[in-house]
């Protein structure tokens, strides 16, 4: 089987087991205190162009937003998401059973905009007895979204805007970030991002790691007690060096941008590929995850070789699938089921 | 620094690496649903003598704790633990942030006895109005405990047996499993443990691993849904395959209890060392945590050159402090240990 | 002030008081183990035609909602219901903050049908992967629904069935049941409830009491430890007697239903006459709320001497409001209003 | 049966009925925004001499313990208590339910002291790593505590000195608070309390009223979005207007006093009758809860005349037991209790 179905198929980048087999018989505090955590630290503190800021490394993706989310909120507080936003549908209740509500906005493309977030928050502070419903707390965005989508730099300063002015944390899950920092059409940046949000998460697991993810508090409020936090939602790592050796690696010389390009140019040569080939998309998407639509009877056909994910039912015969490209993939790989395609059409 | 204050200062044994390196390429499904995971179940499986055991692999302890014992509880239930227990002091209240009392239980030794059960169980449903109290609903205990002390098979047999009367589920957290069935005084194997109990883990962040822990659930009743609880609180590894391939090389050949035993081998030899020189201990551990009462002169001057935990004052000038091995601790450093302590006296 | 804002504007029935007085004196114990609960119990058991049913007494809507479904779902389930519903919108998060995301269905009129549930569970159970999604656990509906409308006696038939055949316990929150059961297009009784659901609750706060709920537990499986449930939750009345005093009172000899016809007579009046105005209505309710639409001009009028309850704007210069009647309503002030809205045209 | 085990065995006081009668057909909004809670807020602020307090009603007790609490702390912090201390003990892990833990101090008497409270956070802020522990998040006694027992005005300074130093808002449980107010040996008045903590809630359903509790914060950072955590706990009748007519009666000219100084006469009229008798007594008690040590044979002899509760086994053949007296306590009833102890003996 060649796997498209998600980005995390692979290992890690092999120097990031390299360094692990270097540093094995080093001895280290644990829970994150070591060197490695360390210059993890700093090195990513200057990728955002943000000495003040509080890095965190904890392991996965659902553990990352609860643990932020769950720390940031009062007991009567919702986070407010778009409809497909990861909290809400992936995670199984993870936000919920810290006991808060998603308090979800409409969404195509998988973003939403400022406006919508005002528009709910005035509704709130509208109702006569506002204390009978869930009050908004804080906005989660994704970039890229679920939908491979990515926000610019205008609609981030305006949903920035709109979130300062309502006293509402803004908070981003990058679990893809990288892919986006390095998609063509994107004109945001790390210190962008830093600057825009109160705190936001570079995600590992998907690009390049074995896992983990590095939360960067901006916001001071937001940085208080945060290992209480950490610890008692389960993500404090023993051997925290596994994760600080991991980012030390990633973003001591920019090789976590130079892997999210590779992903990138693979998914572009999918998506060009397909489009030559005269198939749409469900979305347009310019990061890893492409969602072509497909018959089903070629769907099928490939589903011997290939593994991918179905994303919804387009018609009775066609299907919106998503390919994921990664750090890892192999072009040669990308071409092959290119030619496949072609073959079966 | 050499450093002794607990299990998880070194980073994996080598042959974990070497594996992760050679099968780094693989692509695999995510979640637990590759093929090293399944290999690592089934051995886990036949070296529980359990075919029909579920086992499920989790990032750390707290994680697994948290998870195994909100699972199973109703929400008026409490979970009975000794009063050292880690669920109870140094997990910063992760039961109770998922609605769980834990109701202690005194002990000494780490150790709390069938009887004391029974009769907090007893002494709740004596009371004409229980139902203003948490109803106890499952047992925790560990295995080797917080102070190094193993049960025996007896102690564990009428355990079990209070447990099922009452239908208590018994959960044994063996964060430092391998520890405890390998010391010299054990006579508990692995099978005993999964007839005894309802579910456990079997820690492999402390023994050999860089980071895991695999629960074994017993009790058909506990098995339902399982994953859905993993993923709820954040412990459902998106490259499973990472917690597969270390188990995998645990328990393929042996792995675990070899070095296990090399852990125990260094203990005694420093229990051993240490009583020589006349130093008493707080506890009489078997095991790989080894809790002497030294002078504060002499513990000063150690601090130096070793790091050790504080665990408890004995008198004004004397003080319990731990000092852990595990499978990467180094011989020469026992020696060099006891040597320069002989040097202080 | 002449209210019609909601159902709950006035103290209690006067036989109510009466029997509080009466019976002010007598020692009771406490936490509904007294005579009076006793006896409102078998009442009610008796008005259901259900002997092994389990009453419980408590307080409030939010607080009844919280308990019972708290009491079932396990921690990754959630509690299927129409977007509308009040344990979704009007309960400040009441349901999350016990761990549980409320799973909503699409509704125009406040209901959802047998098909919707089926569909949702199967959409779950078709997933190659539900354990990332909150399981569908149980199903709330209210009768009467939040928009006035009610579940014919074949509708939830229907939906029972879906319920049973998906292992989802259905729960119908009957704040305003009696409304429901009196409607002039009514064909369930209270007895078709107790055959059709797991549990319901008979309300008695917009229903003649100063405050109170009788829960109702048909299947015996969500009876264990119920009481345990209510106390956790702020249910445990001291003076459990003050609402078996209530209930006693309103179900000895039918008091409940012919108050609560008293409300359908006052609201069929309000309709009757609104609508030979030549109002309509935003939803074609049978029970004691009433949704006409209104110009802003005359609303502004009214709202100088009458009350009532925003509810959407319709278009520029018309708004749907909330008229309730009770059990309370005098025929006085619906004439009056009639009258003055007629003046206004 | 004369009733003895608890404080809440008969109704209301006559006048809180007659003010139900007389203001029942009156028509206000709901959930305590009527006139009736304006003035029994009104009246408390003056009897605590705290213009800027808010003032908010509950139902219970339990709910009352659960919404404070759960409001004030962030998901790491616990709420320090005497071992004792009813949040601790009997309400069903209500605080656990919403995820703290109760951090329990040792107490013979059911207080607790400043010294205590300044030792545990101390020793939490001096562990190397905090955040594997709760951190104390703020304070919990109850005044008269448990024991019967009242802190007297030193102890209570010194208490809330050691709050504010280290920053843990102080709540006292006044669910029998006029009782304690009336003793004899208080010196504590509402004002003192008002000054001396953080929030504090004064009892009604164990002083005159059917049901009800009025919780007065002082602290103004505490106040915030209280209103959102009454109604998500379920504590916000929709007829609060219930709530707050009772309080009125208490409170517009000194009934809640009046009536708890009968509670204390009759119940230091038991305690001289059965002190004169040569009982001892288990604990100092000079509020209305009395825990005579009354041999088994007595006991059991008057069980079936009279009510009273377990406290705990002094010896194999007497037990101490607790009677309660309250504004219903008949002065004939305490007469003729001690003449029948007295023929027993």
């Amino acid at each position: 089987m060649i796997r498209f179905e998600c980005d995390y198929t692979e290992g890690a980048h092999e120097r990031i087991l390299q360094r692990l087999l270097e540093t094995n018989e080093e001895q280290t505090p644990g829970y994150g205190t070591d060197d490695h955590c360390a210059k993890a630290r700093a090195y990513i503190k200057k990728a955002c162009d943000s000495e003040n800021a509080d890095v965190h490394f904890l392991v996965g993706g659902t553990q990352t937003n609860t643990t932020v989310i769950s720390s940031i909120l009062r007991p009567h507080q919702g986070v407010i998401a778009a409809v497909s936003g990861h909290i809400g549908v992936h995670e199984t209740g993870a936000i919920e059973a810290t006991g808060h509500k998603v308090l979800t906005l409409p969404s195509e493309d998988g973003k939403i905009r400022g406006e919508q977030v005002k528009e709910l928050y005035d509704a709130h502070w509208r109702d006569a007895a506002p204390e009978h419903c869930v009050q908004p707390g804080m906005v989660y965005i994704s970039q890229p979204t679920e939908n491979g989508t990515i926000y610019s730099r205008s609609e981030l300063e305006v949903l920035s805007r709109v979130c300062r002015e309502c006293d509402l944390p803004l908070f981003i899950d990058g679990a893809r970030l990288g892919y986006g920092l390095v998609a063509e059409d994107n004109d945001v940046s790390l210190a962008n991002i830093a600057q825009l949000c109160d705190v936001f998460y570079i995600g590992g697991t998907k690009i390049g790691a074995m896992m983990g993810e590095a939360i960067v508090i901006l916001n001071d409020a937001l940085k208080k007690d945060f290992r209480y936090m950490i610890k008692q939602k389960g993500g404090l790592l023993a051997k925290g060096r596994i994760l600080g050796i991991q980012f030390e690696t990633l973003f001591e010389d920019g090789l976590y941008f130079e892997i999210s390009k590779h992903a990138i140019d693979m998914a572009m040569l999918l998506q060009k590929g397909l489009s030559e080939q005269g198939f749409s998309f469900l979305y347009h998407s310019t990061t890893n995850q492409q969602f072509p639509i497909i018959s089903d009877r070629i769907l099928q056909a490939l589903s011997e070789k290939y593994t991918y994910s179905f994303w919804e039912k387009v018609d009775n015969t066609h299907t919106a699938v998503r390919f994921c490209t990664s750090w890892a993939t192999k072009k040669e790989n990308i071409e092959m089921l290119l030619q496949d395609i072609k073959a079966l059409q």
